[in-house]
């Protein structure tokens, strides 16, 4: 497989050394020498190339996940142990019709977009343009642009599509939207929330309730890394303690 | 949308009390009394009826996860927390290729194929006749065995498909199917491994490492649910401690 | 150290396989076959004998949390890893004054009594009789007793004791007894309070703050238990999820 | 009670602003201004002062664990959540001899002299003169010094004592100390090692076993704090992912 100019590439040294850059823009700047973009053009992935200092580093495809890191961000981002399971309890495959809300700095959007295409469609809504501009910005570095509509609009006035498959909230009052995503959703679609206080878990559980979501579950996803070394394997001392709730149900 | 006739449903009584059964199958007889199951033929999902008993449930469309309480159980089980990890750290999208070992009862089959579908396939190998069956049978009832392709092969033996986008291993050694991997993969493409043990993560890291498989990861992940209700609001007391490590590795 | 009448013992055949009995009283029937306890009289500890069956156990000295088997029961109990952090929040060493409630089985008074002897005091209260008498009982097997003034009175209704070094509530209402504690408790004294839902955490570090206790901190404690042998190393499958929140404050 | 020269205060501005320092010695400089610490002598515990720039703060008795700020680090120190469970599992109480090897900075030492005084005694064996100066100095600045005998041996050599109640070992080859461990204890003395790695553990366990120690666990302690404050309650967002697993067993 050829690597096409202006293509996303991981430029790999080690584990925990590695730089993301796109081929053919000029030169790249690394803390192990300067690597040549330009002459990554039309080369096959997985070959060894060398900085002006020597080191060698070896020519990768990334993955999504490994991509977020060239996305700017706006705002605090969901990360991936939440949207694993996100995507699984809203029960999202190809062809799914999605909306979501607020898009942020676009990382849930950009899973969701992938789950989906080609067929299916992200709506996805949100009210602070410059964060709808970075959402855009980001999707369209990883060509998932075309899959999503961006919506510039508050959803607590409405969600303009119907029969939809799914209703994802990354937003602090769920519970406003409680009744519109209900009048979206088609019958057994899911809504799920990602919410950061126990509070705000505690109100949007009772609003879904009232409102006839069934199937209501919350839940909290904690991952745990570790460095794994023949005898040495321990897990990592830091770990991220609290990201948010994840409370999910379904329309009858 | 009208219940077709063998397609499932969800009969929700009230939280944690439910059925699934397929519409137009005769009579179900629940704690709650007899449901008619002819009768929701061709009526619409989200309509309510009443047992012979006259207790109220809402006939409602099953999610995937839900589902699985139907499958047929022949080994452990990957679980929900798991997958949905799994499935990102494996980069899989609509149209991904992936291998898979061993299949078990199907259950991951399943999720890989529903993301993978419609011009993906999951190729999944398994040595055991037995689990073979019932694995092909839980995925013919949720209607994915059309992107899957059984084989009744010993993974250890050689994986016959090439450029595939990833490669999942739930299986005991996966040390053994490293350099097999490696050579099915394509550039970019990803390795995830599931293990009890952390001595098999020890020893598969370490041979990872060897073969040149880069971004090498290890975690796990840990779900903790909650009861929610105003003013008692607290983690369920009883919690799954340990399921498997995930160590996921990518073909530079 | 010889074995005395009516002392406790372990009698300890493999892991997992246990018992606990008095020696002198008698014969004990167990699954491996009867145990002579009047036969262990005099002897020492450490020695080994045989039911008559033929198996084989050793003869221990038990120490107070595995003795924690042979009490009664009449409530939740507070769980070891829980206790070991709410003696060290309380700040408690030989001779403090510890008032505590309610008593509930005594579990958490036993552990209190054995850190404050011989020259400290447990004032525990509890306004059920029929608790009270259970946690008597129960301190009184394992000799705890003399160290533990048991009082059958409600709390909310005042402390008798002044310049105590720490009050712990295990009570559904600790909001109740800020006020109380506060005046009971010397300069730098402790207040711990353990609570099982978040709400009752809320309202408590509320009043606590309003009332003038300094810092004030909220905490769990989860424990995680391993299964080691050789090659086969893992976290056990299940695990206690929740038991409670610990609230700690000082007061000035 | 009275403020004695020479004694730690707390002087407690407000939640997470706090200075630790002894009355009597001249003039503390703090980010809310200078801090008359000769006008404290004689004064109440609880009394209130005002910095020459007119901020308050709280004089207050502070206690073990956050005196442990004042400790000199020259290694990794026992957290606290550990040590509580360290302190049960090891069934000390006033009076106990307890063996603890290494002294290191002296945290975990001074917990112990401080659950055993005034008539029990920590024996502390360290190899690194400077290590145990540090210790020597960090226990004298909390009084506890004097139940503490401090000894610059290597206890891989030999434990002088015989018939202690229990065994600490906080040091990376645990196993070298099991047959001598096994010697020093009395019958149903307890042994407890705190390990970083996995790999440790599984060899510890099956030393200790071989042995001839019974009753042998291996548990670690996770702690989670929370950020609490009426409708924005959630855990905090970074947690200490891991510290060291606990192994725990008897001499039967």
């Amino acid at each position: 497989m050829l690597i096409k100019r202006s293509s996303w590439v991981l430029l790999y040294f080690k584990e925990n050394r590695f730089y993301l850059a796109r081929a053919g823009e000029g030169k790249l700047n690394t803390n192990e020498g300067i690597i040549d973009l330009d002459s990554l053009v039309n080369k096959s992935y997985g070959i060894k190339g060398k900085t002006h200092l020597g080191l060698e580093y070896i020519v990768s495809k990334p993955d999504l996940i490994t991509l977020f890191k060239i996305f700017k961000r706006k705002t605090q981002v969901v990360y991936p142990k939440d949207i694993g399971t996100i995507v699984l309890l809203a029960d999202i495959c190809p062809g799914s019709l999605v909306v979501e809300a607020g898009t942020g700095s676009g990382f849930l959007t950009a899973i969701l977009a992938n789950f989906v295409k080609p067929s299916g469609k992200v709506f996805t809504y949100e009210v602070r343009r410059e964060f709808q501009e970075v959402a855009i910005k980001n999707l369209t570095m990883v060509g998932l642009e075309r899959y999503v509509e961006f919506k510039l609009k508050d959803i607590r006035k409405g969600i303009d599509e119907k029969e939809v498959d799914a209703v994802i909230l990354d937003m602090p009052d769920p519970w406003n939207v409680a009744d519109i995503a209900f009048s979206s959703l088609r019958s057994g679609g899911k809504i799920v929330c990602f919410l950061p206080t126990i509070n705000q878990v505690e109100r949007v559980v009772e609003t879904l309730k009232e409102r006839g979501f069934i199937m209501i579950e919350v839940r909290e996803i904690l991952e745990r890394t570790y460095k794994v070394k023949r005898g040495e394997t321990r897990p990592e001392v830091f770990m991220i303690g609290h990201t948010g709730y994840i409370v999910s149900g379904g329309k009858p």
